[in-house]
């Protein structure tokens, strides 16, 4: 499919990608760089790639498909490093959380001739690094493409066409749309599990091993997202902060409604809310978006998550 | 282990209990007793029990163990309709999420004579009713019992060693601690996941289909938790009222400096949260409260949840 791919960065997403490049030859030749050299030796022992560098321009030099895979806030910098290497006709990509940043950071580097087609799989886990690739990561999940202008079709339809061999379903939207979007699904209920669980850590009334031991009454949940890469999240708050503050504020004002609820014994206010979303969890099962298994399928003889 | 044993309401919990004391051979005779013909009659035709009755004191007449197995704010109430019923020296227990409120609720009924014992298996799943139960729910979850003065020590160990019979590690503490120690680990991370959902699903800019669609970035593990029994968690709410106020309260003032540092571009702070987070994730693991595999192990063909 591809020439040359570059992979700028290999930590999850980036080591997954190499996985299905290699695994479905989308591409001769898959060159790797990262910032860190342990980093990119690790990737060389598990032979993620065919070629490794340290210098980024050395790794997208004569590339068709260029990858950029690290975090948001580093975006801009990372494409200065490589962008007078880029070749006449190149698609450059990220896999960036946030669209409108990355965007504004990238695209100043550019030069003309290049086609830039930023992405955005919705995929990960909690764990990170070049280790925690797999193949099956991103099958079955969307990838959002945000292309801007001048578009490109053939380079828009060229990097859907990579993605969908990756086993993703793509999805087209603006950049602005996107991080809208984002910021609902999954950076504010990162967010709000982050804080739960260090609220939870300061308490002086509960011990920080009470809560360990008795974790599996819902807050084990929140744990295995609040243990998402700190750099990558920190990246993904500060660069798309209007759309996280105006989120919060909204999930802020309605939290305080309950507290109301609570505090005045407003029982009917609490059960039409819980039935409400009892109902959207539905909506997420129906379309295939979780596993209708109570608990995830966590399994039996491991701990279940808590009624009450 | 009992001669008789009477279910107060077959819920979820009830018919789990069911299902144990078959398994296990914990009573000579189950009993069970609920307000609806249609869910008696479906625990009849599941086989969870030895005789079916609608009213309760036929249920806990002659019996040695009574667990009472219904929302919590219906404890004193159902409690009443049995408690002339009554046989002398029977223990009397329940599984409710809250322990103050419940023993307030349930012991001005009690004569004296019985043993009362309350109890809460932290255990359960997004699913309720008679059909949700299964055996293996209670399998190495904590048990917690919450004895009230004046404390029969061999109904207590009784007690402990039904929960034990059951799978459950049995840890004894004051009702007030519970409460304490439930608001953080359980009551308030269902209150904002609850919260959250519905704040997505108020929103114009971005549909409640897109919403969906997306979920698997983080989202959907809240839908989860968001679907939990309407009624059980009403009361669960009313009934631990001042314990979930003032965690709200912390965790409300957490999330005010988190939005302050986002506004502020405060990286600094965000990374040092979401690396002690992370710590935390690996105390739960390490204590065997959940399952070290990426995603909840939820598995590769499933969508799994989101990097962003």
């Amino acid at each position: 499919m591809f020439e040359r791919l570059a992979l700028v960065g290999i930590g999850l997403i980036g080591s997954s990608i190499a996985l299905n490049a290699k695994a479905h030859r989308l591409a001769r030749h898959v060159a790797i760089t990262t910032r860190r050299q342990s980093t990119l030796d690790r990737a060389a022992e598990l032979g993620l790639g065919d070629s490794y560098h340290m210098e980024a321009a050395d790794a997208v030099r004569g590339a068709d498909l260029v990858i950029l895979c690290v975090p948001v806030g580093s975006s801009g910098a990372v494409t200065a490093e490589f962008a007078d290497a880029l070749s006449p006709g190149a698609i450059v990509s990220d896999v960036g959380s946030v669209k409108g940043s990355v965007i504004a950071q990238m695209r100043p580097h550019l030069p003309p001739g290049v086609h830039f087609v930023p992405a955005h799989p919705l995929a990960g886990t909690e764990h990170s690094g070049p280790d925690a690739g797999f193949e099956a990561l991103f099958r079955n999940r969307w990838c959002i493409l945000t292309p801007v202008e001048p578009i490109d079709e053939a380079a828009v339809a060229k990097l859907r066409a990579f993605w969908e061999a990756c086993g993703s379903n793509v999805e087209v939207m603006t950049p602005e749309h996107h991080d809208l979007v984002l910021a609902i699904v999954s950076h504010v209920p990162h967010l709000i599990a982050y804080n739960i669980v260090g609220t939870a850590a300061d308490l002086e009334t509960v011990t920080q091993s009470e809560v360990v031991k008795f974790s599996a009454s819902g807050f084990r949940d929140f744990t295995r997202i609040a243990a998402s890469d700190p750099t990558m999240w920190r990246d993904v708050f500060l660069h798309n902060r209007e759309a996280v503050l105006e989120m919060l504020g909204r999930f802020s004002e309605d939290l305080a409604s309950l507290q109301r609820a609570i505090r005045w014994g407003d029982g009917e206010a609490l059960f039409d809310l819980f039935t409400r979303t009892r109902a959207i969890r539905r909506g997420v099962i129906e379309a295939g978006q979780d596993t209708a298994k109570p608990d995830f399928g966590r399994g039996t003889g491991d701990p279940a998550p808590g009624a009450g």
